[in-house]
């Protein structure tokens, strides 16, 4: 048994864990094994993760705290470095449903209601709040664009100085966002692959030495605020997990852990027991995780990303292994689609729930589609899509695409012209 | 006593009164008095009211419909037409706070986490609703924008087509959020009042006879949605009306409607008696309301309005005299703000709380600056501040004054030329 910081006496959380060789370590400011290299996780006392009630969680707050008992910070609301997001809507997608031949119930996660309208908020709350009991005093993070709008929100409302790391060709609407809240935004001359490198080196350096990365040096952490995900789901669905559900993966890590989420419900006895399949959605311009699955392999090959999914273009996925383990062994798939694919599909979601989604979840709609088409997924069975991002940050995307159906002058003898008084 | 249509047999509300000369009217799809062209507003049966207590509230829906025992539609689950808006989140401001030299508690009360990312969200769910109710069979309205993105999305989740009108000048978040959920969408060569006008005509047409034009022929229960936010900002404070709160102008309905709903609250008793001050605020190109007031008169000379705060620019405001008296009766001011001043406010705001705001934002944060400098506003008391919008659909606003703070290739020593190692 390795020592706990004190920091975390409050948590079920434990140690970190090796996801290749298991080794353990104390919980801290550290996201590679000593041993092997591979990546850490965070380790749960099983007694303190199955002591926890369904009524304990519904006397939270309505946002992901009221899952604190599940996760490794948090307990105590003035330990939370936080924008309060989470419990966003569940919405029943029954005109989408028809318009694709799915019989059994659909719904779309709609992870665009967060503060900085995308998931990203999740995973920044519990990297924030773990990187403040570690004693860090600066935020940054490498991104393809919603981590840094909601990382460098955070650190405004807290009052911390923050730097974030950016490729230089993200869309306006992602660069504006993330640079409004007043602290560094530093673009990169390169892809998102290359910030992520250059992160992991500034790690190293002593003037970073005091900088919280979230998703590199507290990245354990980070990566478990998307179990919120899983858990809403089910909670929202009335405490049981659905059949099937539709992720985007980038990292690949969303996927593993609302995998992992519901896996913990089951354990602890919050859901009742049943089987779901997972999978997961990647555009034709950054597909190396699909594309391992389609050739029956775990070499994933990165890649150098293309396309409109920006959010979703990291071409070397840190958990592309782990979304392969947790697709194959659910019975799931993966697919991928391309820009046109992509557009139609954040035009086919808005025009059947009013839900506006950036790129990310024009991709899982297409790809709910596709998985439909050629029959990877019961169109039977219950279903639950994704979508991570807002499609306000992507409105190029479509801009070209949508616009005005009617151009007139202010008189109803315009209106008529027009062929709208006929 | 007047008849009450069958629909609304399960509402508080009794029926229309007109706020000119005080007749009553049957609950039906009419705007205006018979007898003297007076604006009408709902009017409910006091005792229905009365019953309605804080465990009822409280035990509601995380939304809007919670307040539906004292809303005219909406009892019924089944009966709403709704993306389900509300309960936005309340934000402690004590960065910005401190930033203006206030002592008291400030808050900001965020609507841009509504689902289409502004307040108009509320009183569109409101409007069709009763629109439904009322055997209306497609969705309309003339807008600054956010109101045409609501209805939008509404009428793509209800799946019942739509139309909007709007001015040809607005920002493109606004055009393609209109459009991507594939209604009609009608750009007019004119400013929003030549487009407001437009509609009012359309309305008499037999073409557009089945049309609910949310703020026009529906538009008394489309302004009842907007006593939500007063609702909501009395209940997060734990059942009390904060001393001073405020709020943008366009038409000034909203003010009028945050007022009336404190002065309900305190009459059914579910909040303590207790005195509140209202401030309207307005951009310097569209300020016909503060200048009345300023001016000491009832008297409302319509402009031409200009400037960036579009969603504001109502130059002939339907409610001003309205916002005047709730303004006069509560000892509360109004101000306005010129673009530079606006832009300052969106940075303002992002840079203390974390929230993006649209211009609209940035009016009612620069207002309050200016407000605590002139002494109008007690820094000493607990004050509200409103956000009614998403930074995201005005980026152009700030996206010429924010941006990258650094541009490096992706190495330590690039990084360590830009400064940022040192």
């Amino acid at each position: 048994m390795t020592s706990t910081l004190s920091v975390f006496t409050d948590s079920p959380a434990r140690h970190l864990v090796c996801r290749g060789c298991g080794t353990q370590f104390p919980l801290a400011a550290q996201h590679a094994c000593y041993e092997c290299f591979g990546p850490l996780e965070v380790g749960y006392d099983a007694a303190a993760l199955a002591r926890v009630t369904r009524e304990q969680i519904e006397a939270g707050p309505q946002n992901i705290w009221r899952y604190a008992p599940l996760l490794p910070v948090g307990t105590d609301p003035a330990s939370r470095v936080t924008l309060d997001p989470g419990l966003t809507p569940l919405v029943k997608a029954d005109l989408l449903a028809k318009e694709l031949g799915i019989t059994g119930s659909l719904w779309v996660k709609d992870d665009s209601a967060n503060p900085t309208h995308s998931f990203k908020d999740r995973v920044v709350s519990v990297a924030l709040t773990a990187a403040k009991a570690l004693g860090f005093t600066r935020y940054s993070c490498a991104s393809t664009g919603n981590l840094a709008n909601s990382v460098a929100a955070h650190a405004a409302r807290a009052g911390v100085p923050s730097t974030v790391f950016i490729p230089g060709d993200l869309e306006p609407g992602k660069v504006v966002m993330s640079a409004v809240y007043g602290g560094n935004v530093v673009a990169i001359d390169g892809s998102y692959d290359d910030v992520n490198r250059l992160c992991s080196e500034l790690t190293e350096t002593d003037e970073f030495e005091d900088t919280a990365f979230v998703n590199v040096n507290v990245r354990p952490f980070y990566a478990e605020g998307s179990k919120t995900l899983g858990y809403e789901v089910a909670e929202q669905l009335g405490w049981r997990i659905p059949a099937q559900v539709v992720i985007p993966m980038a990292s690949g890590e969303l996927l593993t852990k609302v995998d992992k989420a519901f896996s913990e419900l089951v354990e602890i006895g919050l859901v009742p027991a049943s089987e779901w399949k997972v999978y997961g959605a990647q555009s034709a311009g950054c597909n190396p995780i699909a594309v391992a699955l389609h050739n029956d392999t775990d070499e994933i090959v990165p890649v150098k990303p293309t396309g409109i999914a920006k959010s979703l273009n990291i071409g070397d996925p840190a958990a592309g292994v782990y979304a392969l383990e947790s697709v194959r062994r659910t019975g799931g798939w993966m697919e991928y689609v391309d820009d046109d694919e992509i557009r139609a599909g954040i035009e086919l979601l808005a025009r059947t729930t009013g839900v506006f989604a950036e790129t990310a979840g024009g991709v899982t709609t297409a790809v709910l589609k596709k998985l439909v088409e050629t029959g990877k997924l019961d169109p039977s069975k219950e279903t639950v899509v994704f979508n991570t991002g807002d499609g306000l940050k992507t409105l190029d995307a479509v801009a070209g695409s949508v616009g005005p159906t009617h151009r007139v002058k202010p008189s109803l003898k315009s209106v008529r012209e027009a062929g709208l008084l006929s």
